[in-house]
C-alpha cells in the first residue's frame, strides 16, 4: 500500500492522452437510411446534375419570356394553352411563340420556354390564357445542375453526416456509402469486490457500476463498447484480459479502486507497454491511469463511480471522439450563482456535481463511492487548483450533462 | 390548380402540433446495454441497501475511533495489526481495543471497528502499527445505505437514463428496465416525379431525398422511421398508402411539391381523418399540412428538399421528441453578425441557412429545391414576418443544425 507518486496537473493530463489518440484509419460501408452522424471516409463526387433537367420552381405557365414582355396588371398578354405537364412527365410539345403550357413545380419545362408565370398572375378560360404579369427569361426556372454539377466535389472525406447530407447523398442516388468505423472499445470490468449485474450479490460485494456508465458515454460519442467479464485483480488475469482485447481499439479498465489493484494494474500497463502517467490532480478521480499497448490506448479508471463518470467525461468522453473523428462535443453551460458557500480542496481541479433549484446551484456531491452523487445532479462546476471557497452567491457556469 | 387558401402564423401552428400530438404510451422491455438515452416507463425502487454493507473509502487500517483519539503528529499511538481484509474478502477477525485490520478501499469494514486511519497517516513495522492522527467514529467509512437506501424510490417514471442513471441501475443489480417505446413513423414519399435512390434516374425524373433527410431527423430525436416506396400522387394510391401506415405512431408524407397534389393529399386526410391546418406564414415550408387519422398525426411536408428539411426542425423534430418523451431539443445559438443586406419577405417568418465564415453570417441559401443551400450551412436564422431587411452588421443569432 503506497500512495500516489507526483500528481500532474489536469491540462497536462488531458494534453497527454490527446497525443496519444489517433483518428480510426478504419472504414466499412454502410446504407442510406444508416449513414446520420457517420462520418464520411471518402471525397463524393456527383455522377449527375442535380437537377438533371430544366424545371419549374412553381405552378403556372411555361412561356417564351419575351411574349410577356408587354404584359401588366392592365393589359393582359392571350397566349393559347397548347398542353399540360406534370411532374414526372416527358413534355410532349414545345412552346412556340404565342403559346404556353400549363407546368406543375418540379416539372420538365417543355422545348421552346425559357420561363414560367406562377398561376398567380394568370387567368384561363378554355385555352386561352391572359397573363397579367411579365417575367424575364429564366424566371422561375431551376436550370439543370442548379444544385449539383455533376463531376463536381459535393462532399469531403472527414465531413460528419447530418441528415442535410445525407439528403445530398440521396440526391446523387448514392445507395451506400465508405464511412470510417466505429471504434470498437473493450470495456474491462476489475475488482474482486465487483459483481456482475444479474447474479446475486455476495457477501463483501457491490455490483459493477463503471463498466455501464463508461459503456454508454463511449455508446453516446461514436464507439462501440465491448463489455468483457469481470477480471480478477491479478497481473496474471489482467495480462490475460489485455491480450483477449488487443484487437480493440481502444481499452477501458473501469475499477481498480485500491492502490494495490492500482499498482498491479501500472506494473502490467509498463510490462506490456508503457504509462504515460498515473495519477491526475483532480478531485474526484485522481488515480487515473493512462497509456498504451502497442498502438491500443489503455485507460485505467478509478472504482469509485463517480470518480470513474468524472473521468469518463473529462478524459475519455474526448478521446472518442477523437478517434471515431467526431467534433468536440459542444459544451453547453449555464451560469447561475452557486445557494451555498462550498470549500474545496486547494491543489485539485475539482469537478463538483451541482443540481440546478430555484437558478441556484446545490452541491449534490455526497462522495466519490455513491453513484446519485452524479444521477441527481444536472451537471457539474470546476473548481480551479487555486481556489478553496466558493462563495454563496459567487456565479458558476453549470456543464449540462 | 388553386392557390393556398388562408395561411397562419407560424406560433399557432406550432401549437397546433403540439396540442395533437401525445407522448407514446407502449413500453417495452430493454438490457441494461441498450438502455442509455431511453425513457424509463416505471418508478424503480432500490430491493436492496448501496453499498450493501459499511465499507472503507481509503486504503489504511480500521480501528476503534476510540484508541486514537490521543493520536498526533509527535505522539503516535500504537496497535496490534491482526489481520488485513481486502475489497470482495469476508472479514474473519473483529476489530478488538488496542488492535487494528489493514483495510483496502471498499472493503467490508470489520466488526469491532468504527472509522478508518488512511495509510498516509500511519507507519508499520512488522505487526505494530503507529497511528500519527486521530479520528472521529465513521471517520473514512461509507456507511451502508448511504448512497442508496433499500426501499427507496431511485429514479422516476419518465426519466431519460442519462449513462449515470444507467449506473443507478446497475448500482441495483437490474439487468433490464420497462422503458417507453420509440415511436414508429411510417416516412412515405410522394410524387410523381421522384425515383428511389438506388433505381436509374428516369427521364423527368429527380431522386427522393426528402425522406431520408426525415427519417434522420427522427433516427436522431428517439424514433424509428419505417421507410415506405414511393407513392403516387393519386387519392387511391394515398389511401392505401395510409391503410398499409395505420399501425404506426406517426405518418409523415414528404414531397406534393405542386398544388395539385396538396389538393389530393388534403382531400384524402380530410376524408380519413381530419386537416388541422394547410398553409403557414413561414419561407420556406408554406404549403405544410398537418392532419390526423384517427389517433395517428400526419404531417405532409412540401416537396422541396430545402422547405421539406426545414419544416423537418421546426414541426417534426419536436412533434417527435414530445410522442418519444424526450425534453426538447437543446438549441445552441451563437450571435454574429450579418455578413451582407439581406432582404425578407414581409408577412412569413423565414428561415434562413447561413454558414458562419470568419465571424460573420453568409446567406447560403439558393432556393427551395436545393438541397444544397442546407448541407452547406452551419445553421440558420430566423427572420420575423414584420421585417424586411436585415442589414449588413445587425447582430443575428444562429441556430446551430
Amino acid at each position: 500500500m503506497k500512495p500516489l507518486g507526483s500528481l500532474i496537473p489536469l491540462a497536462e493530463a488531458k494534453a497527454l492522452v490527446d497525443a496519444n489518440i489517433r483518428p480510426i484509419e478504419r472504414t466499412e460501408t454502410v446504407p442510406l437510411n444508416c449513414l446520420v452522424h457517420r462520418v464520411l471516409a471518402q471525397e463524393v463526387r456527383s455522377s449527375i446534375d442535380v437537377p438533371p433537367y430544366n424545371r419549374s420552381a412553381m405552378d403556372g405557365y411555361a412561356v417564351k419570356a419575351e411574349d410577356t414582355f408587354s404584359a401588366g396588371k392592365f393589359q393582359p398578354v392571350e397566349l393559347d394553352c397548347v398542353g399540360a405537364v406534370n411532374a414526372g412527365d416527358v413534355p410532349e410539345k414545345e412552346v412556340k411563340k404565342g403559346t404556353c403550357i400549363q407546368i406543375a413545380t418540379g416539372a420538365m419545362i417543355p422545348d421552346g420556354a425559357n420561363a414560367v408565370v406562377m398561376v398567380e398572375n394568370t387567368e384561363r378560360s378554355g385555352k386561352k390564357v391572359q397573363i397579367y404579369r411579365s417575367v424575364p427569361p429564366g424566371a422561375n426556372v431551376s436550370k439543370r445542375g442548379e444544385d449539383i454539377k455533376k463531376d463536381s466535389a459535393v462532399l469531403g472525406g472527414g465531413e460528419v453526416l447530418a441528415p442535410s447530407k445525407v439528403g445530398v447523398l440521396a440526391a446523387l442516388g448514392i445507395k451506400e456509402a465508405t464511412v470510417y468505423s466505429m471504434p470498437r472499445v473493450s470495456v474491462i470490468p476489475t475488482g474482486n469486490e465487483v459483481a456482475e449485474v444479474g447474479k446475486e450479490l455476495r457477501k463483501g460485494q457491490v455490483y459493477d457500476i463503471n463498466s455501464h456508465t463508461l459503456s454508454s458515454i463511449l455508446r453516446e460519442n461514436g464507439c462501440v463498447p465491448v463489455l468483457h467479464h469481470i477480471v480478477e485483480d491479478t497481473a496474471e488475469a489482467l495480462t490475460s484480459a489485455f491480450r483477449e482485447a488487443s484487437d480493440s481499439d481502444m481499452i477501458v479498465l473501469s475499477g481498480g479502486s485500491s492502490a494495490g489493484e492500482r499498482d498491479v494494474l501500472e506494473g502490467v500497463v509498463s510490462k506490456l507497454g508503457k504509462v504515460v502517467f498515473h495519477g491526475v490532480q483532480i478531485k474526484p478521480g485522481k488515480p487515473t491511469i493512462f497509456g498504451a499497448i502497442g498502438e491500443v490506448p489503455v485507460f485505467g479508471m478509478p472504482g469509485y463511480p463517480t470518480a470513474c463518470l468524472t473521468n469518463g467525461y473529462v478524459f475519455l468522453l474526448p478521446a472518442a471522439r477523437k478517434m471515431a473523428r467526431l467534433p468536440p462535443k459542444r459544451d453547453v453551460t449555464r451560469a447561475v450563482p452557486m445557494a451555498k458557500k462550498y470549500a474545496a480542496d486547494i491543489g485539485r481541479h475539482q469537478f463538483l456535481t451541482v443540481k440546478i433549484k430555484d437558478g441556484e446551484a446545490h452541491a449534490v456531491f455526497k462522495e466519490s463511492g455513491t453513484i446519485t452523487s452524479i444521477a441527481n445532479a444536472d451537471g457539474w462546476i470546476e473548481i480551479p487548483p487555486n481556489v478553496d471557497i466558493v462563495e454563496k452567491g459567487t456565479m458558476v457556469d453549470v456543464h449540462l450533462f
